[in-house]
């Protein structure tokens, strides 16, 4: 049985956090999980929280900006929320922007951010 | 202890600005000492006043595009303010235009432009 992330819907939307021990095999299934739930739930917007993470590796941020187009495909807007400022230090330094993606500081602002944009 | 430069709350945002005699420490200081402020002050933006400087290297500038583009990830935009003819001259003589940094005359200015663009 696999153990899923936590997908909350708050002010209609998708919120879900990011966690820290994250390695490739889970961050796939957390992409899934994401795209299924949208399907299955419908969702104005999806928030992704990342500040558990005090780092991001390459793999990580792909998944996240990939996540993010994915659901842009299927009709849903995506903000990340809540980056630490040592990791968005290191995906910068790293030249790995994660492209295309919203930002915002907390969830909180994130759901204003998709109320205002929808 | 160091030695921070002070970051004010002007009209919900950040404001700082930049001091003349930073070395490349310092620079990074700088850098460091922003996002932190961001994630827990909260910003509606952040203004980065340049007035005070007369010269800007290669490095300082990369400091202030990466300062930029990390506090994007954390969903604060910024706006650099009050750059010198002569900076703005050498900036592009040199080859180092500041890439994706929104711009404008003063902290005035800054401030009104993140107010229309929140």
């Amino acid at each position: 049985v696999k153990d899923h992330v936590p997908i909350l819907r708050v002010r209609g939307r998708l919120v879900v956090t990011m966690h820290a021990d994250l390695d490739d095999a889970a961050a796939q299934d957390f992409q899934e999980h994401l795209l299924v739930a949208i399907e299955k739930r419908g969702a104005g917007g999806l928030v992704i929280d990342v500040s558990a993470l005090d780092t991001v590796d390459s793999y990580v941020a792909q998944v996240l900006a990939n996540t993010a187009k994915m659901a842009r495909l299927m009709g849903t807007r995506t903000v990340v929320v809540g980056m630490r400022p040592v990791v968005a230090a290191t995906l910068v330094r790293m030249g790995m922007p994660i492209e295309g993606v919203e930002t915002a500081l907390d969830v909180d602002d994130g759901l204003d951010f998709l109320d205002r944009k929808p």
